[in-house]
């Protein structure tokens, strides 16, 4: 809501009841949340649909997400229709998925007709079959074939960012036309904002975009083909949201046309939704080097555990095929017990090793650093870093094993062993995720379990292979 | 460059020229970097300054960034001043360095004045003091003031981020006026693109905002003050980078205004920088999660060495403290050889589960998905998912023990070691990153030693402690 320290802004209704719901930096204060844990236990419907008209849908979605399961149930129940659309897309997965559930049929297909055709099919493709069939009959035809069409389209592909709602003028427009066809459009058939209009030759071919704010810097005469530009890099609807959000952070772009195979002009996409994809492809690279196949902090422990469990029971194999080759080596630790305390520290300090040059690899894929010559350059720099690294940490660690154990031989081993880890570590770091990014596959995901565990294999087979050669 | 199957579009010089500089999802060609590097190597100005001109700056800079050291620098000097500012600012941390030192003082202060006070002092950053003064020198007084403001803020802060090209209208004026001022001001007064535009009371202070979408849509007549919207949330210049992008994520926004303590208007942030910082955060978290301080990925081998070595080096320290942990232990071990093959097993899943429970806290954390009431659900969560998973693993591990040693003691051993390990992992990996939040801290970097190392020392401790107790 308002910033206090306004002195102009007019005060809301909400803050009119002297607890503020939403502190100067947007997060929604304690003491509001009990308040409306309080408004929904009293059914205190005046009070919710005041707070769900004057929060921004954000905010009322941050504040629904942050009630008790049954309040928040309760509370989607006594708003139903004056919940706003808007707020209800802003919702986590699981809490929307929720809330659709709590919502009737003739709700959820009032907000359908409020929203953007990108935002509605987001929606709808939540729901069952039977139950999006059963509103799409009810929606108008127009909204109804948008809405199908999005959902033709692959998940995470261009087709169903965009939305149907653009701006297009002919190529022989003038900036006066232009204006004078957006004034007299009703406004339910423009896009609630947008950032520029496109420009099109009667076949509807994409021929130029012009921004709004340089719209309005010319005279109505000018002719729009003299203060077009030329679109960078045209999106289709089938290309992956990935590609999407780099072209949009490699040109600077608040929002692009979509055309089809022809060249025709078939949607906008808009920043805010891309902004979502970069988050989420982040968000989906950090979770994946940690083994964790998909999140969501409001999931439910069933979840968690669906998605977690691949990776530990992949690992619960790789730890003991590393087990079953530490026993091949039973008579040198049986004979020198010293080699069970530092067989970790090898293993473990290496497995560091590689999963930072892993880090940084995968996030330079996702960035588009490592195309071309620039990947070559990248492991040339990271077989040296390894070996760099490697030297001393396998110096420092030599040192440290000769203080402790007086055994030269020991610190050697571990020398050695050590500098031959990190070397491993360093260039399957870099190689894996470009060898899968080259095959086609996710970098993140399958690199850090093979980097990882024949970092580890490495590690005991080095150490103790050298030590059953020179200290038996 | 153009779509080439874009019938309607203007062949360009690069293109005449047979070799295409960048494929259909923007890439850099290749072919066309090799043409470049002989190019560079001829001495061929002409086709320089011609493909300087024809590429998009984002494709030029990573275009740049594809040659050879050696050509990249005689690149930037045969280029000179036809290298666009848009360029340089689009290049990589130390790409964008070397570059500056390429440039004479005259080039960058051309430059300089190209460019929106945000950029311009981006560049400026990166010189040492003296030169900076030298061309701070040489500006116009205007642009000079602009710059020095913008660097007294703190990097990363809204003050670093904002630009002080914007546009103000006061309340009292109508559409037409607004429209009829935007004609008048010379363009190089105004932003080069603009979303919004402000409304202020005589003492410039803000009171809303109207898209210039919005702009268009209403007759000439119509009063500012009808149709502008407040501003949910206002951006201070001294608020956190991470703070504004927060902001632009919750209210969808594509630009906002940024007012001072008097309310006043200061600057404008636009999406295009929010979008940087929110992939900069993002890449943050990655790599500290994994051990890296900093990244780039066309850094040197020494400042990759210098990013990764303290991580390298407390995880030398920390290893080694376990690996003091199992000496005491070595009654036990030199017993049975076999507590030496299942310890990695112990201590390397726990670990595993540990960097999933982190991973999905720190990135909670950044979506500010943790707040309230939700951190105590989370934590909750995370225990029954730890109890749960280590229940699940234990058993298949335990199982797998006594199929291969034929020992019910040393079976149960493993099962009861897992699963305390796992609780001890779930619950580190949301209470250590929610304890550091609290306390000012980065949650992502401090977590991962102080997690994965409890973890180590919690599998050895429990599992050859009890191993101590039960086997000897």
């Amino acid at each position: 809501m308002n910033d206090t320290r306004d002195p102009g802004a007019p005060e809301s209704l909400v803050e009119a009841n002297e607890v503020e719901a939403v502190d100067a930096a947007g997060v929604i204060s304690p003491a509001f949340v009990a308040q409306m844990v309080g408004a929904v236990g009293d059914g205190d419907k005046p009070f919710l649909w005041r707070t769900a008209k004057d929060l921004h849908p954000a905010d009322l979605a941050d504040l629904l997400e942050q009630l008790p399961p049954e309040a928040f149930r309760k509370a989607i129940h006594l708003l139903g229709k004056h919940l706003p659309a808007e707020a209800v897309a802003e919702l986590s997965d699981s809490a929307r998925l929720e809330a659709l559930r709590e919502l009737t049929d003739a709700a959820v297909t009032a907000m359908i007709g409020h929203l953007d055709s990108d935002d509605a099919s987001f929606l709808l493709n939540d729901l069952e079959d039977d139950r999006r069939e059963r509103i799409l009959n009810r929606v108008s035809a127009t909204d109804r074939a948008a809405i199908e069409s999005a959902l033709a389209f692959d998940e995470e592909s261009a087709g169903r960012l965009m939305q149907r709602a653009f701006v297009a003028a002919p190529v022989f427009w003038t900036v006066g036309q232009a204006i004078d066809h957006m004034r007299s459009v009703p406004e339910d058939d423009l896009p609630e904002t947008f950032f520029e209009i496109y420009i099109v030759d009667p076949a509807f071919r994409l021929q130029g975009s012009v921004p709004v704010s340089r719209l309005l810097r010319h005279g109505r005469d000018r002719p729009l083909s003299e203060i077009m530009r030329e679109i960078p890099v045209h999106v289709r609807p089938e290309m992956d949201q990935e590609e999407v959000a780099y072209i949009f952070r490699q040109y600077n772009l608040a929002s692009a046309p979509v055309v089809d195979d022809a060249g025709r002009l078939t949607g906008m996409i808009t920043i805010d939704d891309v902004v979502d994809v970069i988050r989420e492809e982040a968000e989906e690279d950090i979770l994946a080097l940690s083994g964790v196949s998909e999140a969501g902090v409001n999931q439910s422990v069933f979840s968690a555990v669906k998605a977690r469990m691949p990776w530990l029971l992949l690992n619960l194999v790789t730890a003991f095929l590393g087990s079953l080759l530490v026993s091949f080596f039973a008579p040198v630790l049986e004979a020198v017990v010293a080699l069970a305390f530092l067989m970790p520290v090898v293993a473990g300090l290496g497995g560091n090793a590689g999963s930072q040059s892993l880090a940084v690899a995968v996030r330079a894929i996702a960035e588009r650093d490592l195309e071309g010559q620039l990947a070559r350059r990248a492991i040339r720099r990271e077989a040296l870093t390894a070996l760099v690294n490697g030297a001393m940490i396998a110096s420092a660690a030599a040192l440290i094993v000769l203080a402790w154990f007086q055994d030269t031989r020991l610190s050697l081993l571990v020398l050695v062993a050590m500098s031959a880890t990190f070397m491993w570590a360093g260039l399957a770091g870099i190689l894996a995720p470009l060898t899968l990014k080259r095959l086609g596959q996710d970098p993140a995901v399958a690199s850090s379990v093979f980097v990882l565990t024949t970092i580890d294999l490495m590690g005991f087979f080095v150490f103790l292979g050298l030590a059953s050669l020179t200290l038996l």
